[in-house]
């Protein structure tokens, strides 16, 4: 392990990235200075802030002297001995966390596309350095989420984890439900407040979920899961008839990142799922309740059995909490030379195709109003070899609908199912096919 | 520090009780031990189980030889690492930790009447020998809760911790908003069904909340509060009436555990204000919809703002799941060589008197129908010089319901009030009397 510049004096910080989060760091630095020293037990004193232009307008108001357009040189400086990077994508964020490592300084990040794309290149490089690497903020910003699953139920076994964790999907498909309103019309709303960015394909697309479940899984089921394994389906087809459908059986559409481990016979080979698509949870679920911005991530575990953590997934100020949580536990680890447990990936676990994914399905379809047409469409469900948990049939007029929700079957299953439905002449329309979580398992 | 026995081979664990927490250890200890080992670097062996009777039924099937009745020698023992205290109480189980530390073992405890009486002599005695004293089970259970508040949100400021944190009053509460039913009753049932003890007294008083929420309060404002420390009422005087008056303001009676910093002008003087009471709080507020036998804590803070726990609050498993949880990371130190950062009380703060403590009351009284009554009442209020939020009338007959929601004023003004309306002349009867928690801060 690389010496401490020193383990009497204050320990220096550096920021890189000035913008919404890293402005927050700063201020909070500064503001909460007195409360940081006590309970690392030296102060904290700020090094530099590595920023992509001096000029720039700021939230918050960076000491002389200690803009820099130099962020290498910045990790690299003996007088360092933390970084924050707050500056996200891959790179220069990750050159710049891997010299500072090399240079023998704890990082906190709060990078959650960096991570869940590499993040076993910054895992090795810090176990190799003897230092830390936390990242509490890259999944649900202000939630305590990754130090409980690594720490609080590292005697547990975890099974399943399910989340809300993007907040401007959350914003929109909360919208949808209480005005009864579609989709483009919405997100144009949410742009208008400023809750969805200008191009919004990150979050509605679920590129944003997939990253944090990536990460989740990875510490949830002690294995490596990165953000292309995810199995990925926004929201853009979501339709207001979806979450009618949803309502009508008591439900609410929601994006899920599912992660959960999968039974293959022995618990020490089990694969994992990993996937974040839209999905109908019952409005009586923990999850249902969460509204607006707010993220929340549902924890199943062997002993514990159901847990939820709930708050702001995003907003400066909430990542920048979660980040200088992180920096004072690195900073304790500094100053009594030892480090956190690092990456604990031991389990190795097969990632299980989708298609092998068992799941159930919401099928709304509209039909002609004949005799034979409700044994049809079952018979299509037995083909595919799929139960039927419930069947609801409505007249009206000449045409009928008729809604079914399955029994879990695999996703290839429920997919052909639904092709076959889709081919059927007596089907005029499949008007809603989603898939249902959070109820019983059957 | 003590020398650890040895720092390759494996940990050897103490448990000391063996009932409904212990004997889940036990089970765990074994049915997890390949994880545990891959997780803290080197096996745990169980070393011996101290109970009051060698012949006892346990729901667990301990090896032979390592029961025992001498838990003094047990934990003295050279050959012992780590200590799991399950037994509750205050003696023996501080005597038997004060040993255990003081022959250089860590330990985990979950009991939370020991803690939260007594705390300082264990954090202390935890110092001295340079150990590890963990105890998140004491507190809400499986619910990662004091992990979160001393390390995740080290780099934050908390300014208030609102939990439900006993499942026993929650399911009465529960039972009478939605059957209507009065307590006596709801109790009985909740006897019944084996949610409340024969003797209920520690959970419907609130003995069981105020320990909890003394300890919340501890780690969360980085100061000493005791359970005696705790303004306490519980669930028995809580009426259909109080349920019916909720749900017409929409909200709904839970008994919460608060601490909240109060202003005293500068930050690092603030006091505290520590209590357990009833108290509505609206149908929207994420607790309200913590149900049966689950438990939440809702914590704000500067950075992060609102944050919410949720889980299993009390059980052998759960509770089991946050001893072992403890117990990875007291190993992982011991092993290390180093302590986890121990009590933090550098703020010192003062705890504020109940009648200074500033809340909202809803009151609902029975008055005459006449000319001038809503005006004296009005005028009660204004004597204690406590402004009123909202008033509803309602004329049934010859008399006439008045429901008054004040805003926030100390409740020595509040009590005053209500004493005062109690013995007005137009006053046939003031119906329920509750404090409002949740809402706006007005």
């Amino acid at each position: 392990m690389t010496e401490l510049r020193s383990n009497r004096g204050p320990l220096r910080v550096a920021v890189l990235g000035c913008g919404s989060v890293g402005s927050q760091v700063v201020r909070l630095l500064d503001e909460s200075a007195v409360d940081l020293a006590a309970r690392i037990g030296v102060p904290i004193e700020l090094a530099g802030v590595a920023v992509r232009r001096l000029d720039a307008p700021r939230e918050v108001e960076v000491p002389d002297g200690l803009l820099t357009t130099d962020a290498l040189e910045l990790v690299s400086r003996p007088d360092v001995d933390l970084v924050i990077e707050t500056i996200g994508g891959i790179e220069p964020a990750r050159s710049l966390i891997l010299t500072a490592l090399e240079s023998g300084k704890s990082v906190v990040s709060a990078n959650k596309a960096l991570i869940a794309e590499d993040g076993a290149t910054l895992f090795e490089a810090a176990e190799k350095a003897g230092r830390d690497f936390y990242f509490e903020a890259a999944v649900a910003a202000a939630i305590p989420i990754l130090r409980p699953l690594r720490e609080s139920l590292a005697g547990d076994r975890v099974t399943r984890v399910m989340g809300i964790v993007n907040g401007t999907t959350n914003f929109i498909l909360d919208k949808m439900d209480t005005l009864g309103s579609g989709f483009a019309e919405t997100l144009e709303e949410a742009q208008e407040l400023g809750y969805a960015e200008a191009d919004p394909t990150a979050d509605v697309e679920g590129f944003d979920a997939a990253a944090k479940i990536a990460i989740l899984a990875s510490i949830a089921f002690h294995t490596r899961v990165t953000a292309a394994d995810v199995h990925r389906e926004g929201i853009t087809e979501v339709t207001s008839s979806d979450v009618r459908s949803a309502a009508e059986i008591g439900s609410v559409v929601k994006l899920l990142g599912i992660a959960e481990l999968v039974s293959t016979g022995s618990h020490d080979k089990d694969a994992v799922s990993v996937r974040v698509h839209p999905a109908m949870i019952p409005r009586s679920h923990p999850l249902a309740s969460v509204r607006g911005p707010f993220n929340a991530v549902f924890v199943e575990c062997d002993a514990a059995d159901q847990l939820m953590f709930y708050g702001r997934g995003a907003g400066g100020a909430p990542t920048a909490s979660a980040v200088l949580g992180d920096l004072v536990t690195v900073a304790r680890h500094l100053l009594s030379g030892t480090t956190g447990a690092g990456e604990s990936a031991y389990a190795a676990r097969e990632v299980l195709p989708m298609g092998q994914t068992r799941t159930k399905y919401h099928v709304a379809i509209d039909v002609d109003d004949r005799a034979g047409v409700l044994a049809a469409v079952a018979n299509a469900f037995a083909d595919h070899d799929v139960s039927i948990q419930t069947v609801r049939q409505e007249g009206r007029g000449d045409d009928a609908q008729l809604v079914v929700v399955s029994h879990s079957a695999t996703d290839a299953q429920l997919s052909a199912t639904v092709e076959q439905l889709r081919g059927m002449e007596i089907v005029r329309e499949v008007t809603s096919v989603m898939r249902v979580e959070g109820g019983d398992d059957e």
